[in-house]
């Protein structure tokens, strides 16, 4: 969240202001995402980067309804965690040698962006109902267990073949 | 993960960097979850904070023991992606006028941390099987553990009180 924004006063002022925050990341992911795919070796993290980006573009779309649902307005704030969590990745992948080592690598790192949004939009889904927006729960809850489940993938192909491969 | 390591050539040399990066995480952790229990309001918020900071005192003697079992020098290295997630909690709470509203963007910013650190965890646990090392997996486990539980308890705080209190 940026330092520039306006004081939030109410649970509602900072449910707008984290729909901001993911917003951002989001459109962040949607850029690292097919990097993070050209880097990858092993074709399933290669798919899986490619069909996750493909989720992420609709997870824009979707804030975007909640915004609009909301009446408010459709707009992004500096999220400076996602940012770390990025230049984190680049600068790691920027150091790995080995093809397999690189993949683990990327699943760590893609993984900790997963753990980000699983956090924010499990607050947000909270707070909505709180705010009795249940009917942006339900869109915010869609996308939490995209997030889950593409956390859940990701581990699986590290499990089955991409550390192994990488401690071999 | 810092741009002036060296490189990452093995999975051994990967673990090792990710236990220096988590080592750096929870060092700025011990220094911020004190100033997040003076800003917290709700009572079991601001005690779930204090005992959450016991217990990664414990996480960073932990990891020391990790460097030490597997031979390692115990060394941190800049961790970009929780020095976001500070950043953004620092920035997040200076904004918020409500206490009771900055107790629920508190726990929001404290379970961003978490899940960071439950990622790493999960990635260290999985090498360190891998590379043969089940002893430093079950130590780090014990971690993944009580960060998974502090987590949990701060949904539960949340849920029961907080953002009923801000909501309202």
């Amino acid at each position: 969240m940026g330092l520039f924004t306006k004081d939030i006063k109410t649970m509602n002022d900072l449910f707008v202001h984290q729909l901001q925050d993911i917003y951002y990341a989001e459109q962040q992911l949607v850029k690292a995402l097919p990097k993070m795919a050209e880097k990858a070796t092993d074709p399933q993290l290669k798919q899986g980067f490619l069909s996750h980006l493909k989720e992420t573009e609709g997870h824009v779309k979707r804030l975007e309804d909640v915004f609009r649902m909301h009446g408010a307005k459709v707009k992004a704030v500096d999220c400076p965690a996602i940012d770390g969590i990025i230049e984190e990745a680049n600068d790691t992948a920027g150091e790995v040698e080995d093809k397999a080592v690189l993949d683990a690598a990327l699943i760590n790192a893609a993984q900790a962006a997963e753990h980000y949004e699983i956090t924010r939009y499990g607050s947000l889904v909270a707070w909505a109902k709180r705010l009795g927006r249940n009917d942006c729960a339900a869109v915010l809850q869609k996308t939490l267990d995209e997030e889950k489940s593409a956390d859940q993938k990701l581990t699986t192909i590290a499990e089955s073949t991409v550390n192994l491969r990488a401690a071999s």
